[in-house]
């Protein structure tokens, strides 16, 4: 029979991995069978339970170190959990010895001093526990860095308070919950070795700039830089600062020829900012929001990967192309004023909403679609508007719009009359069955109108061969001469109408391109494998002996931070919009 | 000042077409400026009232005829309106002379003659209103020929009934609301010319189809057939029965190599069944569901486009590609049960159960994501689970498991221990930051356990780099001795999970091939112009000279159908599962 000896320490914060070389080192003491050494959490309670591990009645207090050892007798259990002491002294006089040679065999107990010591250190990793996280990250923006933040269980009000300071410093925050990036070629967090080259990367997504960084490498190319935010960063309350941020950063690094954005599906207002801030960037940017429906393969400069092995090839590929076979971004005309769609086609018009919705706000249809919002009277358009008038409520007792343009034709006059309206976008579907001359119809309209309204775009996409009866060539030839700008393909009609509709982009601070600067050196507090990784990189790093403060006690840390004048009243003030 | 005169005839049906060209033909009488001959309903009353055609207290009645002429004077409006019955007579005698030198100077007047004078015709065309559509769809089935139904407004009780008795009869009805087709080279309703080729193509969305086989023509290849469904196939209530015939019937026809499927966003539980058809199909399948996030870019021999352009790119590079180029279809092993997938990457969690929910029905998950089950005690798995274990809830007070894999290892053993559990998904990702050496860990838990289960599979992905200090090639080497199948991408992995969980295919009555032979031969009841276009493809047709029955009046038809036996009301009782 064994016997289960268990201790407890009450408010003792150990580094996850010193637990983890605890625990090992105890199974390993003679008459020892197993052990387990963790914080008292209920997920970490569940676990010793599931092993036989756990101390009859042990409650769950988080702030607690639990160590228990089952022993084949009672002795051999008092005697390994007596030795708890010397295994931390033992596993620390190892850390020092590992870092000898390194320039730091003294660690700093605070960040003041660990930036004395490395002040050339742009950035501050965070890998302490989620409670103590926002107030180490205040303090590295107070000191003027740039802040990698490991940590996960922060609160969102803190998250949006450091995003905000950060921005108005001059300052990006990767993260919480940020797992990985590559900065000037140095992994912080969670990094693949990769080759340094033209790709730079934004992920929300830890894992998934993962993936593709190593895809890439695997295709033999390499990557500038890749920059996490945080899996909450592309939510409503936070607005993708980091994200923007990145994106205009790589857009002015010179060494990043195409861009990656990464993320699980963003909230659709923030999937607009940044869309149309991508759109600006003036390079080739490969969109992967997993889950979200792309609004086509290619908009203007934006290519929309499926899967993160596709963007990984789709990066690769555009990165290969030369830089004369490269759409040229979508440049905004500087144009306002509203949108009107009238198709013929039904699918047509559903494509055309699906890359509108991604961009514009406020859009209205006749077609039931996530995200565009219903018109409550078809004869009248509201905003930006895409009609389908083939849709059951215009066609009844009428021949289809393929056939019958009247309909049509009545509504352009009624859409163009209205001053707001600046681009019209129309199709024309060729073939057997259909009218068979639309450009003879359409065109004299589209005169007429543009004569009159000079700077309104009429925008028409053609669907068709030059087998069809109508004669391809013929009908493209005579809506052109007539002023019409003529695709045959929606996804580009649409990135061409964006053009004139796509909204200012936001003056930000910009974050100081010193933030990228290569050779990278940087401050860790919390894990130390985040540290020694640093290390095995060759960057430059130091790493800080950093203990919850008042021992873990929140009420004396309360006061101890008033007293140091570094209390964090101001991120719940900067939370508040 | 001039004077609107008007006439109304109740009942009165004519075709689209005819009433287009009467209007064009009155406005060229002498002292008339405008024309409108249209059936009365809201929408055409509403046309009419914007171009000041709209008589006084005009009331909607769809069934009956309204004619409205501005004129100069009363008399030279009376005059025109006396002029409406010779002009009729006149456009029919020059519809005679049309179809002059063709076989059938004879029309007949029922579906019957019809096929008796064109006893190959293996297709029915029908466009006559939706209110009659479905008895003369129901009546052609009963004469063993196939349906294209152009007509909209249909019930969807009557087409749930249609497609039912079809599918027990060997046949298939396209449509209602089928705006397109080609079958055997010749276009049925709206259709491009393009040359005969390899693709064949499924579309549940008319213009879609349009666009993509205008495409394909214009890259340079060309398509077998091109099946429409009607835009409702996919919805739950119909289940996609016109689909699956589809697919079906392409996979049988040596003509067509590569499948393109397209729709606006099917039904959730539809997308499954069609999706898992087409895995089955043994050809490459390119699947566009507008608007619908795709589960990769490539499932086995699924490959999914976003665009109609992007659909037709695809599916020339697939025909171009050599046949030991494309990847083997996923074959079904036969073998059920459970998957369970314990991830360690968030990003590489969300991508798998975006690939899984696509083809499983019955997914559960810690990660929200549309479409998947919420896990509510994320300690216990349920059906086919898939668990971020770097979630918030298994990470207090413990490291994340890329580092720590204690509770991973765990879990693997409880997941395992449960017989119904068939495979199991994992992820190891490597990098600076992550485990030293996960494979020394996880193989020998994973030889243990096949030691045990022989017939489970347990499938991993890998993500890193050679250049990653765990040695990449060491790390999938040693995972692949211990019996584990490593693969470098999520979608790879999951086609590869997908084979043994693929739900057996249904079997269904099949279509007679003889639907897609050549030279096609049809029989068009309802607008003129389609029949036209079958003569001007060189196509045999015959034109049925189709008249409302008993003048459109609805107690009337009813008895007439029950006189004759065709009563409607098996489709009521077909259509209730």
């Amino acid at each position: 029979m064994s016997v289960l000896r268990s201790e407890r320490r009450p408010g003792a914060y150990y580094d996850s991995i010193v637990l983890m070389q605890l625990q090992s080192a105890l199974a390993a003491e003679p008459g020892v069978s197993a052990a387990g050494v963790v914080m008292a959490t209920e997920a970490n309670l569940a676990l010793l339970e599931s092993t036989g591990l756990r101390p009859a009645g042990a409650a769950t207090v988080p702030d607690d170190l639990l160590v228990a050892v089952r022993a084949d007798t009672e002795a051999a259990g008092d005697d390994a959990l007596a030795r708890l002491d010397s295994l931390l002294d033992r596993r620390r006089a190892s850390a020092a010895d590992a870092s000898a040679g390194h320039e730091e065999d003294y660690r700093p107990r605070s960040l003041e001093t660990a930036v004395r010591m490395l002040p050339e250190a742009s950035w501050v990793l965070i890998s302490v526990p989620g409670r103590y996280a926002a107030g180490v990250a205040k303090r590295a923006l107070d000191l003027d860095r740039n802040v990698f933040l490991y940590s996960d269980n922060v609160d969102l009000d803190d998250e949006v308070a450091l995003k905000r300071r950060a921005r108005s410093l001059g300052l990006t925050v990767m993260g919480p919950d940020c797992g990985t990036a590559i900065v000037g070629g140095v992994g912080l967090g969670f990094a693949n070795r990769v080759r340094r080259g033209g790709v730079g990367l934004i992920g929300a997504s830890g894992t998934g700039l993962q993936a593709i960084t190593s895809g890439i490498h695997t295709l033999g190319a390499g990557v500038s830089h890749a920059l996490g935010t945080g899996g909450r960063d592309l939510k409503q309350e936070v607005g993708a600062v980091t994200a923007l941020q990145g994106l205009d950063l790589l857009a002015r690094d010179s060494r990043t020829e195409v861009i990656v954005l990464v993320s699980k599906p963003p909230a659709a207002s923030v999937a607009t900012r940044l869309l149309g801030a991508a759109l600006e960037t003036g390079k080739p940017v490969v969109v992967d929001f997993i889950g979200y429906p792309p609004p086509g393969r290619q908009l203007g400069n934006l290519h929309f990967a499926t899967g993160l092995g596709d963007a990984a090839r789709l990066a690769v590929d555009l990165l290969d192309s030369s830089t004369e076979g490269r759409k040229a971004p979508a440049e905004s005309s500087g144009a306002r004023g509203l949108l009107r769609g009238l198709f013929a086609g039904g699918t047509l018009a559903f494509e055309a909403l699906q890359g509108l919705r991604a961009f514009l706000p406020g859009v209205y249809s006749n077609v039931a679609i996530e995200g565009v919002e219903p018109l409550d009277d078809p004869t009248r358009s509201r905003g930006h508007t895409i009609l389908d008038l083939g849709e059951d409520e215009f066609t009844i007792g009428r021949l289809h719009p393929m056939m019958d343009q009247t309909l049509r034709l009545a509504r352009l006059r009624q859409e163009t009359a209205d001053p707001e309206v600046s681009t019209i976008l129309l199709d024309v579907v060729l073939g057997h069955g259909s009218h068979t001359d639309p450009a003879a119809e359409l065109a004299p309209v589209i005169e007429e109108i543009l004569e009159r309204r000079k700077r309104l775009e009429i925008v028409v996409i053609v669907v068709g061969t030059e087998e069809d009866p109508q004669d391809l060539e013929a009908q493209t030839e005579r809506l052109s001469q007539a002023g019409a700008r003529v695709f045959s393909d929606t996804s580009e009609a649409v990135a061409h109408a964006l053009r004139r509709h796509q909204a200012a982009s936001e003056e930000l601070p910009r974050v100081d391109p010193a933030a990228l600067a290569a050779p990278l050196a940087a401050i860790n507090v919390g894990l130390e494998s985040f540290h020694a990784s640093l290390l095995a990189q060759e960057a430059r790093a130091v790493q800080v002996d950093w203990r919850p403060p008042a021992g873990g006690d929140r009420k004396l840390m309360a006061i101890l931070d008033k007293m140091r004048g570094t209390d964090t009243d101001w991120m719940r003030r900067e939370s508040t919009p």
